[in-house]
């Protein structure tokens, strides 16, 4: 019954929690990705914990302004989270869409203490200031930041309680992390797991298939 | 309809994933405690973060051996789970039973390279041993640790994937993070919240009543 697990498929047994969007701004430069790995860390004052590649262009926008949201998904926005989680913003800057907000029509607000935009139809919103801990960032690519603000859809989340109850579409999906990792890249290849997730709607299916047939999942 | 959360319960947004079991030993000292605030850290080699609060007595046997075993229980511990997570390994030395796994008569079996035992019934293990990382440890109680070995119960993940249908009883629970949250106790005090959880078996909800009665939880 106890079976050994491949040490390189170990982190899925402790990959349940939602998948959240990074959102960032540094001056006009602003970027949206998708990041499995993240947990509370403390709090008074409350802390979290992220994990974010060096070679992502969230990292670089964050490294320049020091701080990022943490916007909490839910099940209705599967599609946009596919896609947002699925291209670079990199590649974008210079074009006429410059970023992954105006490339997918993203409607955002502005966040309360922080530069980087917060989307709309997200079910949470976490403002976070990046703590100085260069030697855990480098090695580990793990960041450590205080949350400097909070705010959430009361529908779902209110006196301190999720309460999804008669709100399905409002859900955190929590299988999403085996969709999408890119806090961390495996093996540095974006993978994209149609396996063992929730149904996805019809375009995030063609997405998938059509990343899976451009080499570029 | 984004209303503003209290910064005291903005952990909460984040908190969705498995609570697990962290099991430890040194030398004829074992002890196992809940922990809700873990997540993966790293593919290659496999790595995981995890909070354990500098006041348990796994953190005293963690700094001593420097390993331990992650746990994942399933549904079908909810009451074990609720009895480990509110107990303290610490009071119980040199009493009749030793440890949780005597007072609570839990069966473990031995880990392939590390000292702590392995909690039977659990759906998957994960041996780690810490990094060295002092001063994330001090400052922010979080520990940084390798993945040396990982077993998982084929019934429910095999291939390197979960497959939980038809296995509701082995199920992880997540909402089992708003109940026990032992890895960090907020002001210094274990709180049970009964609210937000999927239903206990009747013994967890009597355990629940009689931890409140006697001001303990």
């Amino acid at each position: 019954m106890q079976t050994p697990v491949d040490l390189s498929k170990a982190y899925r047994l402790l990959n349940h929690g939602p998948t959240v969007l990074v959102s960032t701004a540094n001056g006009e430069q602003r970027n949206v990705m998708a990041a499995a790995w993240n947990m509370p860390l403390d709090f008074d004052p409350p802390k979290i914990a992220i994990v974010i590649d060096k070679n992502t262009y969230t990292r670089e926008l964050i490294a320049a302004s020091g701080s990022f949201a943490i916007n909490v998904p839910c099940r209705a926005q599967a599609d946009m989270v596919v896609r947002v989680g699925s291209s670079s913003g990199r590649e974008l800057v210079g074009k006429e869409a410059a970023n992954k907000f105006s490339a997918f029509n993203l409607p955002t607000f502005a966040a309360a203490k922080i530069a980087a935009p917060l989307l709309e139809g997200c079910v949470a919103w976490l403002e976070c200031r990046v703590l100085p801990e260069p030697h855990i960032q480098s090695t580990y690519d793990l960041f450590l930041a205080e949350i400097v603000a909070a705010w959430a859809d009361d529908r779902v989340f209110s006196d301190g309680h999720w309460h999804f109850d008669g709100h399905d579409e409002l859900r955190t999906p929590h299988r999403w992390r085996q969709l999408l990792h890119y806090g961390r890249k495996p093996a540095g290849q974006i993978k994209l797991r149609a396996i063992n997730c929730p149904p996805l709607h019809h375009k995030s299916k063609t997405l998938l298939q059509a990343a899976k047939q451009q080499g570029k999942y």
